[in-house]
Parts: C-alpha cells; sequence; structure tokens
C-alpha cells in the first residue's frame, strides 16, 4: 500500500484484503497499543513504521546460510530478506568441492571457519539448509558461537539440549509440509463444496 | 509419538509436547467432534488417523513441480512429502537446459507438455517454483489444466484473475519471509528479555 501511494486505510479495507475479521485485526494491534483512530482508520506510513519497529525489522539482522546445497542456493537467491532487514553476509558447507564457490557474490566458506567469522563479524542468525542427521550438530556449533537465532529448514523439530544455550538462543522451524497439509486440507473442502452444488 | 510406541496422551502432555494449551487442544479438535475421552486423553493411533482423515492425507494427492530450480529441487528432494500421502509425479521447466535432466528418478519435462500430461495423469497439486515475473502465468496455466491446488513459492501473493476459475482451485502461498520475521521478532524478546534479568 506503501509503494501504490495509499495514505491511509480502515480495518473494513485491511480485513478484505487479509482475508481475516476487523475486529481480529484492530484486537491484534491493540495488543502493541493500537493505531488507528475511531472513524479514520489507519495511516498506512505510520502502521507500517510500527510493525516493523515491533518486528524489530529496523535492528538489520547480519544472516548466513549453512548448507549450500539446493535449499541454500534458494534462500541465498531470495531477494525479500534484505527489503525486511535482514542481510546476507556469509555462507558455508563442509564440502570441499563447494568451498570457494560464489552465490550471489559470496565466496562459500569452510564451516570449520565459522568461529572466527563470528568473532570478526556480528552474526544474528544462521539459516540451516543441512540434511536432517546434520542438523542437530550444526545446530550446538551455531549456538556456541553466540549466533541468536536459527532459522531450521531440515524436516525435523530442533530442539537444544542444553538448557543455558536455549536461554540465548531462538529456533524457528520452518514445517514445508504443514503448509502443504493445509493445501490438501482446503483442497478437499473446495471439492465438497464444489459437490453440493451439482443440480441435483 | 505412534512411531514411538506410544499410545494414549493427556491434552495436557500434548500441550507441552506442542507448547500451545491444553484448553486450544481441545477447543481446536472440538471443532471436529472431539476424540479424547475426560480421564483418559486421547488415543494416539486414533488421533492420528482422525487427523489425516481431517487434513484429507488419505487422498493421496499427485504433486508436479514447476520450476527446477533450487528451490524446485530442494522441493523434489523433501522426504517428508510423499510420507504424509504426497506423491510426486512430474517436474517441469522451460529451459531447454534442463528439460531431459533427472531429478530423483523423474525426467524435467518442457512447460509446453503440462496440457498433455495432465490430460493422462491426474494432477492435483501443483508447487510453483518460477521466477516472480513468470508465476501469474504459469499459474494460470495450470490453473486451465484443472489442477486443484497451487503450492507458490514466490514472495508474491498470488492470486487468479478469473472468478470461475476461482471456484475451482485452491491457492497457498508460501511466505518464507513471514517466518523469517517471526524469528527476529522472538530475537528481539529474548534480547529484551536476557537484559532484564542482568544484576542492577
Amino acid at each position: 500500500m506503501l509503494n501504490s501511494g495509499i495514505n491511509r486505510i480502515s480495518s473494513k479495507e485491511l480485513s478484505e484484503r487479509m482475508g481475516i475479521t476487523a475486529s481480529q485485526i484492530r484486537q491484534d494491534l491493540n495488543c502493541f497499543g493500537g493505531f488507528g483512530q475511531q472513524g479514520y482508520g489507519y495511516n498506512v506510513e505510520s502502521l507500517y513504521k510500527e510493525i516493523g519497529r515491533i518486528l524489530g525489522l529496523d535492528n538489520n539482522f547480519q544472516t548466513i546460510i549453512i548448507g549450500a546445497g539446493n535449499m541454500g542456493r534458494a534462500l541465498a537467491n531470495y531477494k525479500n530478506f534484505e527489503k525486511r532487514g535482514f542481510k546476507l553476509i556469509g555462507i558455508f558447507d563442509k564440502d570441499p568441492k563447494v568451498v570457494g564457490q560464489k552465490i550471489n557474490d559470496l565466496d562459500v566458506r569452510h564451516i570449520d571457519d565459522l568461529q572466527k567469522f563470528t568473532q570478526e563479524n556480528k552474526v544474528d542468525i544462521a539459516m540451516l539448509c543441512v540434511p536432517h542427521d546434520e542438523t542437530p550438530i550444526v545446530a550446538e556449533k551455531a549456538a556456541a558461537c553466540g549466533i541468536k537465532g536459527l532459522w531450521n529448514f531440515s524436516p525435523m523439530e530442533l530442539k537444544l539440549s542444553h538448557s543455558n544455550v536455549n536461554k540465548n538462543i531462538v529456533i524457528e522451524n520452518v514445517h514445508l509440509s504443514d503448509s502443504l497439509m493445509v493445501l490438501g486440507y482446503k483442497i478437499n473442502e473446495m471439492m465438497k463444496a464444489n459437490k453440493n452444488e451439482l443440480p441435483r
């Protein structure tokens, strides 16, 4: 909306765009203070800034990718992350054939250089794109380097073993299957609905 | 739990594993009839089956991938989807250099063969892994072939233009940035909490 030059929007219009109720939008935003005004709605620019502030996007998180396979490369090519304040500054792998390759102007580094790299650079987030079995080991390694957040693409639910580590690191597990199952559910619901509409 | 031989579980234990309240779990499952018994909890095997039935996983959805770039290849290598009832039967691309390559025993086919392929095979879901600008065109093409669900990995919010098409197709947009922003938010909250715990 900001890019399209829209200055203000009502919670009703917002709800139509987002597919949730206006009341839900008002309730959610009220949890953070509420930024709308009765009869006016929301000022788009200030709403954009406030939501960015809530999410901490003004922090400019620095990220690395561990695992330069297909998923790691796909994430490295995502243009949207940097726009949202997440800057990719390093890519790591353990495969000697991959180390030294260039992906989007970044040299793939060896995973053994992770500790040195994190000492020389502020790294907030590691995107874990390594095979399932290697994920826990790599996660512990990243945690030991003081990385604050792990974004886990392995299909396993990642948990760290040391509770004193847990207090200083956040894990976000990306379960792609969940989203696919939601799609499957919606297809079923659609087919049931369409069937009920057939002429008898 | 089923794989670990657990027979029954209380909503309280479930809530600890899932990180949501027991009351929420009971409420959610009650929307579909409720499968627990006061004082007993849930039978794991029947709960597993019921949730699978709700999600329609017994349907055995057949899927294709459109776009054999990094994201498409990463999805083709995901082992979890087939376990959940989503079977990959085709991969399509428009790049002549990629068409004919083998990914996990599947030949990459030319996108021009999509219509013929969908006439000869039941295709329920297309996973869209094409560049941003090409996504709407590819989506319309898939919809015209009678595919019932689109799983969109482009950062754009995909909407189809024809309302008569919309009634027969479901779109699930995967917004990876959303999950990354959630992680950023949690890191901020953690850092605030840790700061407040410092000795004064």
